[in-house]
């Protein structure tokens, strides 16, 4: 292990001063080789199904492990638009001339060793090792054990890439040790590694960001919360809360909580409850709620549960107060979103709710790298520090002074 | 202590959404009752001086202990500078049009709640507590106990200030528990508690680092490098190099070692020697240094050492990659600085050396929020993610997308 870190950290130097030009063209190669070796993959992979069919993995789960041809040329043309996008290196953040003439150039660069914990689905392995080394870093990934072939051979082509153009292959690099005791290391080896990004569920973040005293940022849930204001437009308010919830119920910017203004309660809810019953959405809803239509009832634990399925809970609140109080109380700081043509309830809400991403007049669901127009996406933080909300390439680098001088001292 | 913590998460929503000017009014009466307060505050620091007596407190540590007329007044000056600035809450960092028409902003806003660990000097408390206040952050302040009358009673005004404007003291507190279990549980509370920086000795940080659940941003150590390249000014060099050593000695940005490309070493060293001597600085050379001038040996401890005194050691090094090997092995990542008046070599050495503050031509001295021009300074993060180098007002926020939609959904 301290080999394997000690690796990581001197080819940083390498990785990280290479040009645009070299990297996109070995991100290319890497392309390539993905498809050459297509069948290979896909043998390897099979190994990983075959596995989980005898763990008795559920559906959800195998169909995420699944690679055939198509998914790997998903893959390939996935590191093919990493190439194509805009170096995150050395790009002039700020800079200034102070006033004894020192020129002070605030420049992103690279943040050295990042290693990256995730499960199940195999495309990670080339989406997160294309997008570290297009930002100059090297990555050590630690993908799930029950996609442990399909991932091997997945960084074993990348590495034979980097080999080819003479570069270390501990530029990308699974973490040796598979058992839970491998990540309980890497995350204390603040020396070695610079940064920790978990994907995954709930126990594993909460490992992670209670043991790690390498920096974290983290991947946590969405508990996402859709309010209708008393001055909603009732059209945008229906489309924009169907698509939030049922466009696709397990991801993390899916609403789980509607909020109702007191005022339009009577005449929505009956509305609502018909457009749900389309999507075969099961509704629950506080008091109130039940007593204008006859659903379940939403208890406290339901507004503090991130469903991650066909499931909505409702609550009627007071007025855009009693919303930005709800979600304070049961967010997760991920994304919330106000329906409201009234200037001032909107400006209320986009203020006072600390989330990631407020949305007025939209559907949580667009909080993703590729819709906010970054191009790729590491994933959504749900950090408050260095990363939140979704993270592009440029989120993978860090800054440092350059400070031109001309023989300045200090008073 | 759950409902000291409590308290403060809640009085976030009611600092972060104060306007500038309601802040900058009460930051003015801050610093006009540390003046109205001047003998009260002379009193109380009296109690911390008499028991730093008892304890034999060395004189350095007795000076940055005590207070009296003038460093009061400068501490309440502080806060009205800190006033003048200019609000960090709100600024728009980038914002753009995606193709569906949803305007996304991308805005500063307060962090939340920002636990501070610090040590000796009191004026620390009101500084920090301005600083956390302008940027609409919740502080919680934990000084050491050496100076803990004089940092009660600092505390206790500006509480009272808040009080006076009907807002909650809970805005700006001192860790009721005094002892290092205080500590330990602070760093644990990531439901409550949204950074913690650190500022003090090693054993310190590392504590925070290694039991840290909040995330950390570090005030770590400065073992800064200055190296003389062949193609070096000899005046600049000599200027640059006798500032970053003797202006004052035992600042984190103060020089630790000096490197001496092989080729000037015969002429230069015996110069450095001379120069150096007016300044009484004990000098330690690498083996090579040793037969050019008559100095002690420099051992591999010498150069992994923060010395924050008069002392400096020298390596001739074969040429700018030498330097950075140096740098890279030995370096904290503060501040370095390369003398050269060669763009190659210049450029190489400002690429490659992966700190948070790289110097061409200056003195590593210059490493300061103040001399950064921004106007106050939280410290000097040694972190490499959210705040790198000097940290100022805008270094206390983060960031939101606010998405500004027309009822758009996602296909």
């Amino acid at each position: 292990m301290q080999t394997f870190l000690e690796d990581a950290k001197n080819t940083t130097n390498i990785i990280s001063t290479l040009s645009g030009e070299v990297k996109n063209k070995i991100l290319n190669d890497m392309a390539d080789a993905l498809i050459t070796n297509i069948s290979l993959i896909c043998e390897e992979n099979e190994k990983d199904i075959q596995a989980g069919k005898t763990n008795n993995l559920n559906d959800a789960l195998m169909d995420r492990l699944l690679l055939n041809k198509q998914r790997v040329k998903s893959m390939s043309t996935a590191i093919n638009e990493i190439s194509s996008l805009k170096d995150p290196v050395g790009r002039t953040l700020d800079g200034w001339i102070v006033e004894n003439g020192m020129n002070i150039q605030k420049t992103s660069v690279p943040i050295g060793v990042i290693g990256i914990i995730y499960e199940s689905r195999p495309n990670v392995t080339s989406d997160t090792a294309a997008l570290c080394f297009k930002s100059g870093n090297v990555c050590i990934l630690k993908g799930g054990k029950e996609a442990q072939y399909s991932n091997k051979i997945i960084a074993q082509i990348l590495q034979n890439v980097l080999a080819s153009h003479n570069l270390p292959r501990s530029a990308i690099s699974l973490l040796p040790n598979s058992s839970r005791d491998g990540v309980a290391n890497l995350i204390k080896q603040d020396k070695y590694v610079d940064l920790i990004i978990p994907r995954g569920g709930e126990a594993l973040i909460e490992f992670v960001s209670n043991n790690a005293s390498v920096p974290v940022v983290k991947h946590d849930k969405g508990l996402c919360h859709t309010y209708i204001d008393s001055k909603a437009d009732f059209k945008k308010a229906l489309d924009v809360s169907l698509n939030a919830k049922c466009r696709r119920v397990g991801i993390c910017g899916a609403m789980e909580t509607l909020l109702i203004h007191q005022d339009i309660a009577n005449d929505i809810l009956p509305i609502l409850q018909k457009e749900f019953s389309k999507f075969k959405t099961q509704l629950k809803g506080c008091e109130k709620t039940q007593k204008i239509i006859d659903i379940k009832f939403a208890s406290h634990k339901d507004f503090d549960t991130e469903y991650l399925d066909n499931i909505l809970s409702i609550k009627i609140v007071k007025d855009v107060k009693g919303a930005i109080e709800h979600i304070k109380t049961f967010g997760s700081g991920h994304s919330d979103a106000i329906i409201t043509e009234n200037y001032s309830n909107a400006q209320k809400f986009m203020d006072a709710v600390d989330s990631a991403c407020v949305y007025l007049n939209a559907s949580t669901q667009f909080t993703d790298g590729g819709e906010f127009g970054f191009g790729a996406e590491v994933g959504i933080s749900t950090n408050k520090l260095h990363a939140r909300g979704p993270m592009g390439l440029n989120e993978l680098t860090t800054y440092k002074f350059k400070i031109y001088g001309n023989g300045q001292i200090r008073d």
